[in-house]
């Protein structure tokens, strides 16, 4: 239920967390989030939003149409005669204030998790219920996928738009606690293409695309589906990897071709199948989204000797900078013989650093009124 | 005819040009070359073979397998009572000296052109004719498309090992002679993956591949055809891209994958794709074999503008070397407005040299005795 801070006062901080691609349509929330504060109050002149400090154009189209879905939701809400309704909040403008937990250089989905954190904040705000994952589609194509936690289906409507598309939770955050990701930040690069855009072309030209999606992706979800509920971490790991792969061969084939991979990149996933070759054992996963960041998925009792490995054969460089952020891992020693047998060159500054994380709840109210990002003047707190 | 040196003596010396996809299964044959000087004489201890200056290992099994078929096809010439039959060369040893007129590192089809040449060769030392492709087929996948110049088609048998795999001449190397090619040399480090057993990875375990093969390739084909019978520059260049681009898709759909392109090969790309924008016309074109080189096809009046604009995006190292090599190419001046419009930053070293080509014949016999490459004696010349 929204807070009042006196009578012309409502707000409302929510976080949500951020997706990482399994395989195409079925995805992993982790720990990393969004947080986002919403206020609403008749002395707003105007709707206003701060991301990360810096004050944004609210008048961008997404955001735009969020609102006003969200508004339009509402009306209907209060027309249908339900009591419970926050009628204020329609007449009166928004402040908007949202920070993500983990760098932006990251590359992670963080307009996903921010879009699903804003229409999650503001439909609280606004007490709207029901199917959300409609309304954040607006914002992001994939924001839809960010109301739950742990695994989640993306399931596709029949629209050309993707405005029926909707989410649906394969398994909670707590089915397989011992699932770890590591988050390698290879390059602070801007990314080349918009992965809106990028995605458009490759439908428009990519012949593989129409194949990967017609013929493999349909029977790899059944499959991922499967492996998520058994805890198969083989069958998993093996599935992760090739439907990465397979994602930017698309791109590749696309025309113009699209490239996010880097050189990093490559060395990153030679260093996972010459790991996992070592073992005779697929112990570790890449997946790679829109930019050339790694997000590797390993169990727990591999995390420490893995992130020795990368930090073994990409140096971090000696001049500061903490290396390895979030989740603590404790140093290791490399034997000798799987140094040898990985036998790669080391590549010094090849990876900025590491965010070590696991699974994550779905978007969720924050009860404690000291962590709304907004003052009670309605403008970010110095901390914010 | 075979020359004779005296009695104990038979050599020969030919050349065979460098192949280049143009897609798959229809090729380009160009002016670089392979030279292959083939002696045969009863004096000789065991059959040797020089390669760039340096002997080699003649068991190996290619090799091998070259040497046996031409020598099974000699013996059943004779055995058929053909009278023109070098009968000599059955059972003495012989002679290898082969090289190329460009650098290894070009990462050329070398191989190709190598077996080719020494089947060749070898043929005319032990006086066979015929379908010889079917031999040179033994030594290299592909050698057996070098067997003509200008544009060749690899017609596929239908034997699982491609024994019975032929090629045909689709134009001569003469009907399209305002077509040029520049080769750039983007990197001398060695492959990671060696393209015969890359590609049998990739036959089994991409999926892209199968339906690339099934689907896409055919149709390909008969375009290709018509453009080049055409002279159709535009349907030429792009069939090239969209092919060269598939191919590395299914590189990298392939399980572990397959990475040939590194960041300057990306680069080169993005470049074309910059250049032809800013003139609105598809005015050059890259493709790129199983290495990090670009091939790049543009017409004659392109070439001086678009070796300069190479100049400018990849300056060339400034202690020595020659940058540019093979036909010489004219200095020009960029207009302002062309380097902004392709906007990238300059890289410096990114390209190492640039050899200027064009077409090129198929393989023939080298009239003039003092190009022959071993010395009466049965040894490399000095210069071989």
């Amino acid at each position: 239920m929204p807070e009042d801070s006196g009578k012309e006062f409502t707000m409302v901080t929510c976080s949500a967390p951020v997706n990482i691609a399994v395989i195409k349509y079925c995805e992993y929330r982790m720990f990393l989030k969004t947080t986002t504060t919403v206020a609403c109050s008749r002395s707003f002149q105007e709707d206003r939003i701060w991301l990360n400090g810096k004050e944004e154009d609210i008048t961008q189209p997404r955001l735009q149409s969020c609102l006003r879905e969200i508004r339009c939701l509402a009306r209907k809400r209060r027309s249908d005669g339900e009591a419970d309704v926050d009628t204020a909040g329609l007449s009166h403008k928004v402040h908007i204030c949202s920070v993500n937990n983990f760098p932006t250089a990251a590359g992670l989905a963080s307009s996903a998790a921010g879009y699903a954190c804003l229409v999650y904040t503001l439909s609280r705000v606004m007490g709207v219920e029901g199917e959300l994952s409609v309304v954040s589609r607006q914002g992001s194509g994939s924001a839809c996928r960010s109301m739950y936690g742990g695994f989640v289906q993306w399931i596709m409507g029949q629209q050309g738009d993707g405005k029926d598309s909707l989410s649906q939770q394969v398994e909670p955050e707590t089915h397989w606690p011992e699932l770890r990701v590591l988050v390698l930040v290879v390059s602070a690069e801007r990314k080349p293409v918009g992965s809106t855009s990028g995605m458009q072309t490759s439908v428009e030209t990519s012949i593989l695309l129409k194949h990967r999606a017609d013929s493999v992706v349909p029977a790899r979800m059944k499959e991922m589906i499967e492996a998520v509920h058994k805890r198969d971490f083989t069958a998993f790991a093996e599935l992760t990897m090739k439907d990465s792969n397979q994602f930017h061969a698309t791109c590749l084939d696309t025309y113009p071709p699209i490239f996010y991979l880097n050189d990093v990149s490559r060395r990153v996933i030679n260093l996972v199948h010459r790991y996992n070759r070592h073992y005779r054992e697929t112990k570790v996963a890449y997946t790679f989204d829109a930019g050339p960041n790694a997000v590797i998925y390993t169990l727990q009792q591999n995390v420490e000797e893995f992130v020795q490995v990368v930090k073994h054969f990409f140096p971090p460089e000696t001049n500061g900078g903490q290396f390895l952020k979030g989740l603590p891992v404790a140093p290791t020693t490399l034997s000798e013989e799987l140094k040898q047998a990985i036998g790669m060159e080391p590549m010094v500054k090849g990876i900025c650093y590491i965010i070590s994380t696991k699974a994550g709840p779905g978007p969720r109210v924050v009860e404690d009124p000291s962590e709304h990002l907004l003052g009670s003047d309605g403008l970010p707190k110095e901390s914010a």
